[in-house]
């Protein structure tokens, strides 16, 4: 089993694993070995997965068969499993718990090519259906006190198998960037008396230097100190703390600003590694006043260097207005509309 | 001209580059383009780099001319300049200052496949006495406040260029990460009343799983919350703040022990690409009693994920234990041995 372990200066947990020992050969890259191998997420193959935990599937069929749109299976190999405690382990100094947590996989489509960049509205509306039905589930576990739900998009971006699939984590903490962001929105909130996502949102209206698209209900920029090249944020307009309260009639416009801000990069930058990432307010919160959940996209075009690993401090080469224009300015090519 | 610009949230500083609008060519690899070319860190090379801003030469030999053992140069694509201000820029919730600093290269060794994992303890010590030289120089320019001084190995770990060769930027801001450290540090220290790196010392000491080497003056660990495989940390064992404090005496016992932990990285772990910075205090500080110099080396063997990027927090597959054992372990060939 993996275990939290928390640095006694920075006071940011780890999961460290210790399954087993350590042989050199485990840092040969699984993803070359596994990709030689049939798709355990194609459509057909469903017995290749650990059973699934949910998915939406064509009245009728049952579990672990074809005929489902999207599909929910425990990831193969879990850094974090679902039984076992919390208890504090370590001595001194030094200060670990137990590895309990969940490890999903969020298969996107049936079908092994279809991603987000490029996939119907519609099924994207349906992955993001199913992303709040995860959390709401998984809030009902009394020990999770974070869900983490985010996306790997190709080889460089730590994408293991090329089918289309998101991933969840479940958490017994709340992780470090998260209490950087509350402790930001709170400090502001009592500053300022308003929730500061909500004004960066006006801000960014009213400037639209930065801004690559919007809708009725969502606004997609690029963040005025984006830390890499062509980060993007997407924020509901309106002021929800938490992910989970994302309701039915909000699916589809951010399914469709979602989709846009992905073909965008897919056709402008030659379908470029990234991650977006679903920043949520934390499980048991009472920061519904001052937090504002949205999704972050991170493309991965640069190396992280020594120095921005050793100070925690980016250089972004492509200013944030320059990525904007140029997004807004690609021309989509008629078979990558959204549709 | 760069700029920097601070997150409204996270009140963390970014450098965005501006020197001019972007190209999507921007983003293909300078590395593949550079690397084709003759090398400028060459010995006979001297005129292909900026003029010389310090070198250890054989005495008669003149700047920018063969005769050097080390050399410090501007690096040619700095993303600070030493001209300018620190001007406020921005507007509204959006904080900007001028991109002033410095950004240096030290060769490390005139010879092109030369590096530290495989250098001689002599040519190392040499190293890190410019490292000292430059850190003091530095210290001299009332605008700084920090100096980050790193080396990134390897094509995976952002080396531009193969000659061995380190950084240093100067900046007028403290990053974030220092200033996370120096907040950890002073807690422990009201909490305890002592040094948390001197008691992590000590505790590594009488532990000794996760100590990979150390003579008189440093040792050498697999730190207990390790982020990543293979993160190890050198510490003087006595308690310094700051880099700039070193002293000659101690310049060998720095270069044997940074020798071996990469010598057993690289005999170890088939050369893998690191990063290694050094972690000191900020330049007008008073933390003198409850800051410790150090330097974390991060070997760059797993791809950071969506979930990392996302959240701060980190997923290690090898405990720190088991990395240290390995470590311990590995016999050095013959002509690796250090000298």
């Amino acid at each position: 089993m993996a275990e939290f372990r928390k640095d006694p200066i920075l006071r940011q947990w780890v999961i460290v694993g210790t399954e087993r020992a350590f042989q050199p050969s485990d840092l040969a890259s699984s993803a070359e070995r596994e990709t030689t191998e049939p798709c355990p997420f194609c459509e057909g193959r469903e017995a290749e997965t650990l059973p699934e935990i949910a998915a939406i599937r064509t009245p009728g069929t049952l579990a672990n068969t074809p005929g489902w749109q999207v599909r929910v299976v425990p990831h193969k190999y879990a850094v974090l499993r679902i039984e076992g405690s919390t208890a504090t382990t370590g001595g001194g100094l030094f200060e670990g718990m137990g590895g309990v947590g969940a490890h999903e996989v969020i298969v996107e489509s049936p079908h092994h090519t279809d991603h987000p960049g490029v996939m119907s509205v519609a099924q994207l509306a349906s992955v993001i259906w199913m992303y709040r039905e995860r959390y709401r589930d998984l809030d009902r576990d009394e020990r999770f006190k974070y869900l983490l739900l985010y996306r790997n998009h190709g080889r460089a971006a730590a994408a293991l198998l090329p089918h289309p699939h998101s991933q969840l984590i479940a958490l017994p903490i709340i992780p470090k960037r998260a209490i950087e962001e509350l402790q930001g929105a709170r400090q502001y909130f009592v500053r300022e008396g308003r929730c500061v996502y909500c004004d960066i949102v006006r801000q960014e209206e009213a400037d639209r230097a930065r801004v690559v698209c919007e809708n009725d209900a969502f606004i997609a920029f690029a963040p005025f100190a984006a830390w890499c090249p062509f980060e993007l944020w997407i924020l509901p307009k309106a002021h929800v703390a938490s992910f989970g309260d994302l309701d039915d009639a909000q699916m589809r416009p951010l399914a469709a600003i979602l989709r846009e801000v992905l073909g965008r990069l897919h056709a402008g930058l030659a379908d470029p590694p990234y991650h977006y990432v679903i920043h949520t307010s934390p499980y048991d919160n009472n920061v519904g006043h001052f937090y504002h959940w949205h999704i972050e996209v991170i493309p991965r075009l640069s190396k992280v260097t020594g120095f921005e690993w050793g100070s925690g401090f980016y250089i972004n080469a492509v200013p944030p207005e320059d990525a904007a224009q140029y997004l807004r300015e690609v021309t989509l090519p008629p078979s990558e509309e959204p549709t």
